[in-house]
């Protein structure tokens, strides 16, 4: 499928996460160790906070580990909070608009897995969006889509709600069709405050996913590793896999879970979806 | 817009059709004279008919004047039918996904112009296109979505009726939602056998649309145009601006008429928009 | 040919020199009015001074009108000294390694014009390149290789004495193949911190070139412009073509002059070609 | 590396070659068992002869396994002799001018392997590249200046020789710089009518080469592949690793060896570097 990291914490560079580490997401691009497939060369994006209104975005169609401009703009561009993403496509186009994170207004989203049997079900799902947001849909891809949903079910008010109202339909109207699996997911999203990561799959056998120990624990085990000693406590990676072998750094998101990086105690929660209570449009 | 070219008669290479001429289709991607933009750098696309099951289509999403695979492959494709197409987006993002010609199965089709505030109506339009269909919709642009439509309405069997109802569904929905010129449009759709060609915008002044005239007769005025002698009696060239300044060879297609270019005489003929009989979809 | 900016002073978003503009140089990318061509399609580029050690560059193949992630970028990028590049090529293919600005460690370059019948002198030119920054180049353009000859000649060192030898050279080598305009070009080149401009042809008749009236006198102008205020005193641009309409805002470099912006008295001096004192390579 | 995939036969379409076998060159581009990259993405090529006096050749930046067009090219040109290569760069740059086959007139050329430390060597070899010839040099590839070299040798009067030449030359410039192992190469060349391979490295371990068991022979051994009955007496498919598990089918081309493919009977030859008797260029 794919592989991502989501970095909240100290503004760091770009290339400090994305280049750096051993096993980084770069390398994974050509040697992925836990995906469903060991290239990940079909596009890439990042998203990241800065000084402007939105959070920026670059996708490219190239795979990752050949793109010049990405190791440029990687050197040069420092975020507190940071989205990568690199795509093995399964079924929809290479193309910029298929590649993550999607963006709207203050909001980041990137995913790892599929909805199943998309071509079946796509035409219901996206029917089930907000008109008004209907327009900005503008490549052809499983997770756009379940994006737009999010965003339709209130991802802006209450994100672990609206995802879990997506999910649930994307579940309800694969069963309609006859979809054994609709959906096998782990999901970031961020408005640039906090970030929420979701590890779920409707054969209870989901994607890893795994987000690093707390900081004070691991310079403690690890004094002799630097680079968390620039980081403030609050730093946190969220990983498709480890993207530096580190003993104890890593934990794994258990199966239906999600996690919320955030100001304060970070928190780690069930994942139930639930189909939404509006009845699904007429004609469906 | 964008510019395009349909050619059917005996067989040529693409590179003769596309470059050759004085004031080729390539040249126009830079220096149009009667289109809206002068510049036609949004990419392009060139579909043909040969030995395969369906037509080849080649899109890509550089400027056609810089392709340097487009010059390679127009030199050694020979084909009856092709059509080629210069993109001036409007709005729609740059993809090959957007690029014209589109295909299903035997069928090709372009257009030059838009559908009216596109981003208003596009999900009423997206709605009514057949179900079945609605998964090979790919890209985000009007035109694909105004060929999905023709499909739905029996493009297959009945071009003509196919277009106007679908371009009558196209002025119903754009008036309900308060657009003022709902479609602008020149049309090209072929089988692989015939050519269709309309002309058609909904305040009567639509973009410009040329045929070629006879090719006894353009022999006769022109015995030194050496390319004449060597193409069949029927060859016919339809072209958004005229490619070669030769006296008594372009042909204006009249406002709101369609021809056909086809096995014996070509035909003229009004094209009058007919919205569907078909009740609108529930909740449209 | 091409059109270029260069801007140092306050840092500003690469927006606001770029898009924001009336007759911005993306604008420009599409209509230019002075140019030699008015379409400027075929790739361009930015540089840019930050954190990092050496310039930021992004260069695509796209055109600049197209590129999302070069709007994104130029929003999200901040910088006090600014290089920007759109290119029309001629005879040169379409590739990242051909688009300026050309960069080497600190060192910024980019170029309007071209060497005169490059494919007859290009040998003897990449010839007298130091065989240590032989490997360097990666494209195939003439800027590459002028810019790696005024390496050679001690651009780090004395920037107008080592162009003035580049140039020399060119046009020594280009007499000796018979090249009747051996150079047209205006440059702009920089170490982070000052910035050299030139205007010079073989010819006598060279591209356009403007800088930027110094701030207070603009301001005292314009009083209702309000970017003028937020920029420090010292902030200047150099453009191939004024990129706003305002009166008494842009001074056209003389012919056979180049600018220094630097800090302290900007200057404009005389510039005089010089070939260099080294015997050219023997079996040229 | 790479891999490579040459054919000369009865006229059949790409599509035959490149994505119907089993073990295809597409399914090599991401999953090569013998190559010394498992991914091959970094770009591809193919080169064929048709009507037109010089052979088409298509080369895209995009991993082969991505790209639509060469989907549609390979299923509707149809060619008696074709080359195909997929890249794995180490090094230079992903552009099209750096992909294979490259082209001289009626010539192809494609490799596997590198010339060793190539930056060090890379001035040498391109000064020893006739001057007439040197301005077709558009990438940076080490391939593109090894083909330069042959064609300088004589590569359109004897092959062989040339090609022995231009590998000894490698050789001793490499030496003279040090270098431990200058040359690793599986190389194929054509004019149209023949085909020449090579295998050969300077550490005497060269990279995979195979040839595919005459046809008479094969068609005994697997009388039940319908496709064998359907290509004429000589065709002949030479990889760089089998496309198809076939028992039988393959034969490994020997250490230091040639082939050649061509009318009347096919050779197998041993392959001698042989630098050049002209002095090396003064200042060399």
């Amino acid at each position: 499928m794919c592989r991502w990291l989501a970095y909240s914490g100290s503004p760091v560079s770009i290339e400090t996460l994305l280049f750096k580490p051993e096993h980084s997401l770069i390398d994974q691009s050509l040697h992925s160790k836990l995906g469903a497939e060991t290239t990940n060369g079909d596009g890439f994006g990042i998203g990241w906070y800065g000084a402007a209104a939105t959070p920026g975005v670059y996708r490219s169609t190239e795979p990752a580990w050949n793109d010049r401009n990405l190791r440029d703009l990687s050197a040069h561009i420092e975020s507190p909070l940071v989205f990568a993403h690199i795509r093995a496509a399964i079924g929809s186009v290479v193309q910029a608009t298929n590649c993550h994170p999607f963006r709207h207004e203050r909001w980041l989203f990137m995913h790892n897995g599929f909805i199943g049997e998309f071509e079946k079900v796509k035409r219901d799902l996206v029917l089930a969006v907000d008109p008004s947001l209907y327009p900005s849909i503008e490549g052809s891809s499983d997770t756009e889509v379940l994006f737009h949903l999010a965003l339709t079910f209130g991802l802006e008010d209450d994100p672990p709600a609206a995802v879990a109202t997506a999910v649930g339909l994307v579940e309800q109207i694969g069963e309609k069709h006859g979809v054994e699996h609709p959906i096998q997911m782990t999901v970031a999203t961020t408005n640039g405050e906090s970030v929420w990561a979701f590890r779920y799959s409707s054969q209870r056998d989901s994607r890893s996913l795994f987000y690093s120990t707390d900081l004070p624990t691991l310079r403690a085990l690890h004094p002799e590793v630097e680079i968390l000693n620039l980081l403030s406590q609050e730093s946190r990676l969220i990983v498709s896999e480890p993207v530096r072998d580190l003993a104890g750094a890593w934990n794994e998101v258990p199966e239906s879970s999600y996690g919320v990086v955030q100001e304060g105690q970070d928190e780690l929660r069930p994942f139930t979806p639930k189909a939404p209570a509006m009845a699904v449009p007429a004609g469906v």
